[in-house]
């Protein structure tokens, strides 16, 4: 047993038991994680939210093996193999994740998402460990029968969930996010091999739930953050529809110029020739071809390089009409160039969904799904499906 | 100037400039609150929360500096003497509470709120201090034309609840009641003489209201704390109708006996004579009477002493068939004291009042009531005004 | 299993295992300490300081679940009745605290400190449960063979001061004494059956020490809190001293009546009867009696009382020339009762004893006393073995 | 005035007023901090600690604008011109760092310090923005006669320190580095042009002293980290050992490129075209090169560069003995680089220098200086002039 501690100022101390999980924490493609920030670019407007995500994977790894020793005590049998398993699909389930994490994550791969490239680097981290992480795959592809380990990891109440909220709250210093995790996990259950929460902990969750919501619009959909982002991932379109035009467009960094160099439909498989180079990036490629391309020719790419690292981001509104008469102003600019200047998009932010809901375990009547249960108690907060929002950004 | 300082572990240090601020801190009215629990008998459920009155008054007071200095920065002009009254006013505004503060508000008076009773301090106070509470007053009883003063005092989103909330969090561990109490006083202002919101700080109002709804239901009325405090009430009722009676019940402590004494209609007014009893009451009169009443002969009133003090609380539940079930089994006690046994309660919390509203200013559309606000900009939490339940209690 | 969870401010969630550590929590010995302050009259200065006895008891109590576990991980075999029984006897290790705890510690009996009553009241519950605290006492009372156990609950590195440090810094709001330990107890380990530190806390241990001593000066043995503590035990003195003058005093509270009419050598003796009047005792006898004593005829009764009541309390200084200066104003004062208005007291606090080392565990040299491990490796603060302070007092 | 609020979780909402200021922090030397991390690579051991440069000079800036809120509350006279000037001067006195901040400081420059570098670059600035800096610029360079400013920016007991100390304690978790910040400013006043602490505050500077003692030998001189970033320096030292010889090495980073092709004694001056490729550098450059060394013909280049994103660090003992025996295992490898695999180094902290000491004014005799007031009160924590202790590094 390694018996490593790991200081967190979230969660206190951290213990790796298991010689697995540090042989996983101690392999490069984990160690890549240090140099990707877990929340993009919020940290242009929330500049305490540098974390990382090799942070945030380590402590929802420990938040799992809090919950289990949780479901220990409620008298759920669990034994060392499953617990093993179960901290290693926590642990990897975002070592798919590139630079940038969620901003750039179309920017690499079309139609493959970061959930996909963590399976395949599983696969081969399993491969390489003889077959102990086989187990951890099989819970994280919901193939394993026990589906409430799957639903620790994925699922509306997840331990995923519960570090990064608790953790982004921590790092940028809105303390409106700061969620009861403690009491959470103390309230979980297992029946019929499903999680439960115990209606004692209802309000909790209600509370979870709102927090995130306002954790999203008022961090991760942050509009400046959210221009920022964009600015970005533009920056990314331009250059690969040079490339694709024939122009000679490279930047001084090799391993973002193999990706800029691939064809379309190279970008939508897998391959391992093109997994070995994925995992060599990180966020420091991004920032040096920013710097670089600062020198470009091309107007766009010159523009949104230099306005990017002085944080001079596009402005945002949120009322059509006034997008409209600003956007008059740019009457002059190169009209096949617009969509660099100025465009909208549409945000869908789904608070809770009764698809697959959050099932509470009540003394009279059983388990309910969270919305039912709300309903019943006559509960005052509606929760509706979704909100959508529109923002429109121009130079 | 005073200078001096306070330590509180919720805000840091409180700064005391008035020596008139001074002057009343040191007054044995508001000594007294020391003595005077923040949450009556919370502290059996959330052993932490014993914080007093007397530390509230003083966190209220704190935010109300913080305000003001906000508001400044806005450009409000506010003078010094203005400040001041501002500052003794909501020192002051809870020294009319009297043991267990809210728990037996209506066991000592009839019809008279701890408000009024703050108020004839004040003017006590005032005439001892030569008029300098004058300004403060007129503040309190919402008199000066300048109607921000008031708002700040007695509010949906007054300085008192921002303290109260953020304090009963801290002391009670319920962190999910820990409010952005900062982010809200940055973000007010004041517009047509009243208080208003930015509404950058919007989605920190509806954190502060969800906060507040939260605190409500798992602490202020969580049921073991409601069956405390009604065993409490229903103990004093029961003396005062044994006196009503003649029967001779006296306890040990000559400052209850004095209240035990008075005639009903006594109670329905604040002569001279009954206030200067009131002021030497803290909860230590009442923990001695009920240390002394567990030998009393009245059958009610030994039980309710020795179980309040034994944590052995009515049960509660929130079903009236169950209860009706469960007292089915009482009915060998004698039929006139059941209302001592067994008996309901409904409670309802308003967690937004549209009547006086919380006031938004906006860039586009100026000032708009929150409620409005948040249709308009879809958010997606509809707040009612007020959810009522029935707690049913029984030995 | 209980499973019973309680909210800690300062801990985070306190899980209750046992029955019988769940029975001892009811049990009204220990509710009883409900209403008794872990630090006197410290609030009078610190106002957040209101904890209670109760909470600090619980607190503990989690803190030997914590070192039990942090053992089990490091390879120790305890066995789940000795758990049982150390998390029993570090709960109501404090259980024969008085009123106000250590301040008026020698106000009841002479000669006989809490420990001796906690070990006759554990011996009384102990009959009352049918043997259940055999081996808690055996452990309390250092006659278990594996004396680790008794190391945890009474030595310089015990879970009763690791949480009365964390838990005073936190209500007192004085931050410097917020010991890290998560950090201490993760440290910890058995090497020939005591308690040891491994070297990579020992910066930690050495935070804790001077922790403690910043506490000790700064909250504890504050000048203002020495000044009304001391007051008080004059209080008690002089009430002792007229009735053995065979004066009439006597006040409306029965309780404390028992104890001022006892002779002084049935002070000195654990009667049962006396025991079972002292198990009634707690602050709110003492606060209704000083309340009733400003009306007293004898002038330092009534001065005393008034003076506490109304927070004046007489000056501190540190130098004996400048209190003789200030005593000679009081040349005017019956001579009799000088001891009553002024006079002097010797603390003497000893930061760190080397009588009973902390033990560190070393990788190259074994166990070393902490004295000699921070020589050795050059660590840079000595500390001596005790300071001591004279603090004068004059009204 | 500005009035723009930047959310930080260390002290709450940082305003910033003065124009001037969110002038300097929107220019991009200033936003080139964002990707410089504060603590170079102690993240590699506390992985919470990836705060940046940019949030401490914005931390340290807060701090100083509470500073003189405090100083003017204590009736000391500070212009609207000074209170800017100040918060300019401390705003930028970091803003000379390079990538990885301390830790490659001698990697770029020979004989120049980070505070030259700031220096020059405030000129710069100052003639960009017309002058404004120009006061800024003599407090900061110790001209300005009211010498109590630059004490503020640079002293014992300075807001850098404070703010550095607070910060890195919280994002690496370490608790005990906890500062009172709060009590320390409010405890600050000027006497005879100097900055002093009111004997009230006396602990607190204690605890302030002790807890940078900690921070120091368990973070940042942590052998862990120290062995890391020993390693990068030597990564560094080689490269440019190899060019001087006329090898061909080149990164892909033009960046860094331009640096490893100066001459050495082009190093040791701050030429303006050096400045200007200078203001280009930060982290992301560093680890881009780290990346492309990995494929390095140069066997140590390869290995440092390897070792360092594996997380492979050096072993580090105490002990010349066992370095020794540790080190003839390496005789097989190639003499003349042995310097680069095992290498020795002194590190030496200095505690609290009694050179500028820090200033106690007590109420009986006036201004003394820390070490004197220690002694005279026979306060027990003797704080010597330096520690030295020598670290071992070896493959």
């Amino acid at each position: 047993m390694s018996n490593k501690i790991i200081n967190d100022p979230v969660h206190g101390f951290i213990r790796v038991k298991f010689d697995s999980v540090l042989r996983c924490i101690n392999h490069v493609y984990f160690q890549r994680l240090r140099n990707i920030a877990q929340l993009g670019l919020t940290h242009m407007v929330y500049p305490g939210a540098v974390h990382s995500r090799f942070h945030h994977a380590l402590g929802a790894f420990h938040l799992m093996q809090v919950a289990i020793e949780q479901l220990r005590v409620k008298g759920v049998t669990i034994s060392e193999k499953e617990e093993e398993a179960a901290c290693l699909a926590i642990l990897l389930h975002d070592i798919g994740h590139g630079p940038f994490s969620h901003a750039l994550e179309k920017s690499f791969f079309k139609k493959i998402s970061h959930e996909q490239i963590s399976i395949a680097l599983m696969r081969a981290m399993n491969k390489e460990f003889n077959g102990d992480l086989e187990l951890a795959i099989e819970i994280f592809t919901n193939k394993y029968p026990r589906k409430f380990f799957y639903q620790l990891i994925a699922s509306q109440l997840d331990v995923d969930r519960l570090d990064y909220l608790k953790r982004d709250s921590f790092y940028s210093g809105v303390v409106e996010g700061n969620i009861a995790v403690d009491r959470i996990l103390a309230m979980i259950d297992v029946v019929d091999n499903e999680i439960v929460v115990h209606e004692k902990g209802i309000m909790s969750v209600q509370h979870f739930l709102l927090s995130r919501n306002l954790m999203y619009w008022q961090v991760y959909l942050h509009k400046t953050v959210m221009s920022a982002e964009f600015m970005l991932i533009k920056f990314f379109e331009r250059i690969y529809e040079l490339i694709q035009k024939g122009e000679n467009i490279t930047s001084s960094n090799p391993r973002l110029n193999y990706f800029f160099q691939l064809a379309e439909e190279e970008r939508s498989q897998l391959s391992p020739e093109i997994m070995a180079e994925f995992v060599k990036l990180d966020d420091s490629d991004v920032w040096t071809v920013l710097k670089d391309m600062q020198g470009a020719s091309d107007e766009i790419i010159k523009s949104l390089s230099e306005r990017i690292l002085a944080r001079q981001f596009y402005k945002v509104c949120f009322s059509e009409k006034l997008y409209n008469e600003r956007i008059t102003q740019f009457s002059n600019l190169d009209l096949s160039l617009s969509p660099y200047y100025h465009f909208s998009d549409t945000v869908t932010m789904v608070a809770y969904s009764a698809a697959q809901p959050i099932q509470i375990v009540t003394k009279s009547e059983g388990v309910l799904p969270y919305e039912e249960y709300i309903v019943k108690n006559a509960m005052i907060y509606s929760i509706e499906n979704k909100t959508s929002k529109t923002f429109y950004y121009s130079l």
